[in-house]
This record gives C-alpha cells, structure tokens and sequence, in this order.
C-alpha cells in the first residue's frame, strides 16, 4: 500500500482502480476505451450509448494567461467529441463541472462557454447541466454522452496480426502550434471512413502515438510496428530550436521523435485487415489519411521500424500525468 | 463584462450560462433541475435519460485532513445518486474524473475508491470510466446518467397555489456531524413514494432548505410559506455551541436556523396537491416525512412563519460557492 500516484503512474492507477469497481450486466465495454459502450434496459434495439469524461486543469491542460479562454471552452469539449468519434459514434449530450476561483473575471467565463457553445453547435451537442463550484485553479470537466449503433461500434482492441495501422492527420508539436485547444475533432472523417471501410479496432491520439500504440496492443493483445519514415509530421514539430531537444539526440528520429512522443494531437489511429486496405482513402475531405505501420503478431510490445532498417522498440514515453 | 465569479454568484452564473448554450429538440428539461432529461434519437419509448454531474473539491466540499478517504469517495458519488432519486429515476452508469496532487498517496486514492465503490454497489451503478489528472488539490467529478420512464419523471418546477410541502428525513448540522460525506442518497424512499403518492414537484436539498426553496419558488413561479416550528431539526444542528453564531441572534430561531441554511442535508423536498396529502406516509422505511409548509400563490418569493405567527421573508443564504 505504500508509494505515490507519482510512483504509479496514470495507467497503471486506472488498472489498479478499475479492478475494483461493479460491473452491470448492461456494461458491454467499460473502462479502458475511450468510451464506455452500455446497453439500455430492457431494450431489444441496437442502440447503445457511449460515455466518456476528460478534465482539463490549469497549468497542465492549458495555460491560463497564454490560452485565450474561448480555446480552452473549446478544447474541454472537443477532447470529449474526438473520444465519441472515436468509437464510431454521435455526441449528443454534455454537462460541464467548472472549478472556479472567485476572483476569476466574468469576461474569462463567458469567453470560456463561448468557446464550448461554438464546440457544441459545431458538432450537435446539447449541454444540459453541470456544476459550478470553487475551486484554486480553472478546472474544467466535461462528460458526454454519445449514441452508436451496436453494428457500428470501434473499439480499441480488436486489431489482428496482418492488419494495417494508419493515422489522420499530422502529428507533433500541438502545444507549440496552439492546436492542442483548438483543434477540429474528427467526427465526420470517423463517419466517412465507417460508410467506406470496416475497421478491426480505432482510438484517438491523446497521450502521444508512442504512448497510444501501446494502449491499442496492451488493449488488443497485439505487437505493432511503426516505420518512422512514414509516420506524418505536422509543421510546428519540424521547427524545434530547443538546445538539447531529445529530437536531436534521441537515435537521429528529428521532428518524427515529436510526432512520436508530443501528444494532445487528437488525431485518428485505425487498424483494417490487408484485405480492406485498399478501400482505405488517401484523404477524408482535407484531412490526410497515412498508413504508418502494421499489427506484426500477437503479444504486447511496439516497435519502431527506422529508416536505415533497424527495428528498436518504442517505450511509451508520452505525456505524463503523474 | 467587468465584474467577477464572486460578484455574481453562483445561481446568477449558471442563469448567465445557459442562456448561450445549444440545446436540441431531444433535452425535455435542460440546466436547473437536478438532472437533464432526454430523449433518444428515433425512440417511441417511454424511456428517458438523466444525466447530471456534481464536483467536489477540498478544502471547500470536504476537508482532506479530517474527512477519510472512502467518505470522500462515497459522497462525490452519493450526490449525484441523490440528484437521480429526485428526479423519480433510477441511477444506472457513472464517470469519475479524479484530479490528484502527483504526492497523493496511494493508500488515499485506494481508500477513496473503496468508498466510491461500496456507493455503486449500494445503489446499482456501474462505474464506466473517466479520467485521472494531475491537479494543486484533490477533485473528484462525477457524472451520471440515469434512466426513468417518462410519466414518472417529477421536476423542481409544477408545485401549485394550495400545495403542502414535505420534507425527508431532518436538517441541519451536516458539516459538523460528518453526515455531509456519510448520508444515504434517498433513492428507495424516492420510489417508495412515487408509488404512493402523485408529486408534484420534488428536489434534493444541498445548498440549505431556505436556498433550495428559492430554487423551487424560482423554477415554478409559486411562493412558498414554511412553518419554523415544523421544520425538522437534526440533533447536530441543536449542539451548537459557537460563541456569536448566528443560531442565537437570528430572530431567535435556534437550531431552525441551521436546518434552513446549513446545507448539504441531500434530503428531499416535495409538493403534493391537497387532495394527496393524506397518501403521504409519516415515516418511509426508517425515515420520518414532515409536512414543513405550503405553496402561497403564484409569484416568486419564500417566507418563514415564526412560532408567534409573524411572516417575514426567507433569505437565500444557504452555502455561497462564490
């Protein structure tokens, strides 16, 4: 029993916690996805809902006085979209508990559900309650709750040794760029690419793609590989100036450690059987659609393929919490 | 815009809030009852969805220190079963977002947790997910959804001219007695009561009996009248003994004065129309019910009638998050 939540870790905390909590019958997915997946009562339809939360705070989600409260309305609800999108599903409803300090100006707070109602509108969201207490630092936690039909449902682990890995989107320095609270959730290319291709597992980009890759093989029961060549960077990763960045020492990766390792790009990641990989566009509206890897066989472990050949494996050393 | 969060208040924020946020065809009853109710998409049942969240935070919802773990894990899950029963539902799934100091000790979080745990046990809810963060102080943010069938659902608004008030169990002194953290959601009584009696309108108390009045008076449009004498008083709320309280000066009440405003009694509040008054049982279970007052007329407005018989007019000056 001794030891921290710092010595821990964050998922190793939610293994430990989740071990320990009921479980219903209507329970068909539970902690672990980036949603739950629940069965209604007494209902022979198809219909499940999906239910998910994320809580941004200050000083770790954002920074107060360098992000304009309208991004970070935005973000505390866009974070809880992309996990709906990423189960295949629709968001339709929220509540939003807001910690506040009393000296906190009105002009940030109505900046700040202005920023949320624009998120809300923009995807089809009812906010329909919530809390508002006290609190020492901005605190914002949103839950949502999504609908999907249970045909249609993504989740994590599902992935087979031959399937493809791709990912939407271009990875890295989203707290650089300010894409990290402003960026658009992927709810209509999640729906484009369902009508067009059947997936074997989906997730959204959080933690950082190193970090997400082992939660899709720990969540799956699969070793993934990932060519550092093809893995899709975004701009802002390629304008590192840091003086001893790990981009520059870290095996010659460059701007790819940062695609890798950044996090909070909220960006796609799929798997689809060799056979689907064709029906796999190269584009969703705008955004690009890059396969990065492959599932190379059962197990758990993710490596990285480097451009000279060698394969090394890949620690998840994404964001962490504690 | 000038201004701050403390100015304004917390009813006046959430007001100033929702008139901006979306809100589809499918919210029946959106901000400012206990729960949100819902609609699902192409549904002809009778079912409905709640969803509600509460957050607490330390140092203002309970004490880190003198508050154990498992009560704070208990509570920040019981208030939100609380809000469910209010409603007439059933509460069904919950997410926890848990913000924690990276130097909390284990040993607190698996403590906080059992009490949590031991909450969804007793009252059949499935923890489903939800997100663990760094934080300066321990949050917990618990959302939850609930089910009730459409003609069952009793909301804060529709008590009427001529209604009695009643209220469970007895109030006051919930802080000093620990009973804040350690009551029991009333969930069965709720149940056990709409099978008898046809409800009017029906809250939990949790800012103090006089704000929560105030609440109902303002979400009705009706003004309510309550009998000091007949309000009940819990036992903690007669051992007071701090020199200068306001029990002692206010209008000579006494402990009355701490069942109106000490707050976090999560007790329930009910109209019934005079014709169903005498379906209302004394007790449910081991749970006394007390007729405390009556709807006036049509206004807005909350007054007291001392023991001598005057009337004056009931402040709302139960606990202020800002």
């Amino acid at each position: 029993m001794s030891g921290t939540v710092h010595a821990l870790g964050e998922i190793g905390l939610i293994a430990r916690l989740s071990r320990r909590l009921p479980r219903g019958a209507s329970v068909e997915t539970g902690i672990g996805d980036d949603a739950a997946v629940l069965r209604l009562p007494s209902s022979r339809s198809a219909l499940r809902l999906l239910f998910a939360s994320d809580m941004l705070v200050d000083g770790v989600h954002f920074v107060r006085r360098r992000t304009p409260a309208r991004w970070i309305g935005w973000k505390a609800l866009a974070v809880n979209v992309s996990d709906i999108a990423a189960m295949g599903g629709e968001p339709r409803w929220a509540v939003v508990s807001l910690g506040l300090p009393p000296d906190t100006p009105l002009r940030f707070v109505d900046e700040l559900y202005a920023g949320l109602s624009r998120c809300a509108r923009r995807f089809g969201v009812s906010v329909v309650g919530g809390d508002t207490v006290r609190a020492a630092r901005v605190t914002v936690d949103v839950a949502i709750v999504g609908t999907v039909d249970a045909r249609r449902v993504v989740l994590r682990r599902g992935a087979r040794a031959g399937d493809r890995l791709f990912v939407t989107g271009r990875l890295g320095g989203s707290l650089r760029s300010g894409r990290h609270a402003r960026f658009t959730p992927r709810l209509a290319e999640a729906h484009e690419l369902l009508r067009r291709v059947r997936l074997r597992a989906m997730m959204d980009l959080s933690d950082g793609l190193a970090s997400d890759l082992w939660q899709m093989s720990r969540a799956g029961g699969v070793r993934l590989r990932v060519e550092a060549a093809r893995v899709p960077v975004a701009q802002a990763a390629r304008r590192c100036r840091r003086r001893g960045c790990r981009c520059r020492v870290e095996r010659g990766l460059g701007p790819v450690y940062h695609a890798l390792m950044d996090g909070e790009d909220f960006e796609l990641l799929f798997a689809v059987s060799p056979a689907q990989v064709r029906r796999v566009p190269r584009r969703l509206g705008r955004c690009p659609v890059t396969p990065i890897g492959r599932v190379v066989s059962r197990g758990v472990g993710v490596e990285l393929e480097h451009p000279d050949g060698r394969v090394t494996p890949l620690t998840p050393e994404g964001f962490k919490h504690f």
